[in-house]
């Protein structure tokens, strides 16, 4: 038997990047888990600033999530144009990302497809509003679908610096964006999804 | 702003490195929280194999364990001495690593200290049946400490691949191992403790 080198450990492979996002997810190739939980979601009806990242419009929120049974704090939200994630072959108008954060560190990422349709107030007011620090009430119904099951599985930031040990729980009903607001989002970002990565076999999860 | 380049994603930075284990850990400085959950454990008495791997000595475990709300399934454990973890200063004679798989593909180890004291039934069963396939019944008290208040945090695997996104659950208690045990383990291996690894300020939780 060849003992691992406990002496030079400054040569043992470091194995990594094989769970990035996003991935091609199809329900036929999930598993039911009746052991995850119901996603709630407690936040406050107010966005606390927009702005800018170089990635993406961003807004901040404020109140917790209940994900997987444990409690999250949610940190902001944000949009990507087309789709990142590839539901069942579907590629949605957008996605929009809520990012949460828990005590241990653990990060989580609510995703929620968005499909061109009826005018939404929500995104009106933020993208009307990009670079303010004031406070915007919002109705999170617009942003929130009422149907809640989901895929969960284990993966990435999808911007740099791309970091691993996040969990996704990615929405299967949509909510709506209006052709303006589209447009208005377009005039800063067209085409801000990463690619779809290798999914290595991970484990997909779903729940309903 | 400068915006992040969708079209050349493949020089995007990628950061990783940054969550591995083992690191030194200090009550003091760790964060009481009582949203984490009991550690239960519902292993079956039985060890179902003992290997060397060629990072230490390795014994089969069926059961589950709950483990910060959510159920994983016990995989195996394993010995390193000394112990990989420190523990307010403390460098223990040996640390058992129980690891565990859930649904998703998270991976968590409970680690549970050892100190040189008293013969150990389950250590002296294990240890002389190195290589087996053969079921071999131990008493699980043996190998784990009835006060279970644990330091908590996020970090890696401590052979290689390293893979990081695993969850660390640090026992206090200690159990103990017999000299002549400690003596059979360190034929195999002494020494095959990682070298302690940066925290990078990782939020580092405490239960009881």
């Amino acid at each position: 038997m060849q003992h691992l080198n406990y002496d030079q450990q400054e040569n043992w492979d470091f194995i990594t990047g094989t769970h990035q996002s996003p991935i091609a997810l199809n329900h036929q190739k999930a598993i039911a888990d009746d052991n995850l939980s119901t996603i709630a979601l407690d936040y406050d009806p107010t966005v606390t600033y927009v702005r800018d990242t170089g990635a993406s419009i961003e807004f901040g929120l404020t109140g917790h999530a209940t994900l997987n049974h444990r409690k999250f704090t949610v940190q902001q939200a944000h949009l990507h144009t087309p789709s990142e994630h590839v539901i069942d072959g579907v590629q949605a108008t957008a996605e929009l990302h809520f990012v949460h954060l828990a005590a241990d560190g653990q990060m989580a990422v609510v995703a929620v497809p968005v499909m061109l349709g009826n005018t939404n107030a929500a995104f009106h007011t933020i993208f009307d509003n990009i670079g303010t620090q004031r406070a915007l009430p919002i109705a999170l119904s617009d942003l929130l679908p009422e149907e809640r099951t989901y895929l969960h599985y284990l993966g990435s930031l999808t911007t740099p610096p791309l970091t691993e040990n996040v969990e996704w729980y990615v929405l299967d009903h949509a909510i709506q964006i209006g052709q303006a607001e589209l447009d208005k989002f377009h005039q800063y970002y067209r085409g801000n999804n990463r690619k779809l990565q290798p999914d290595n076999d991970r484990p997909i999860e779903y729940f309903n």
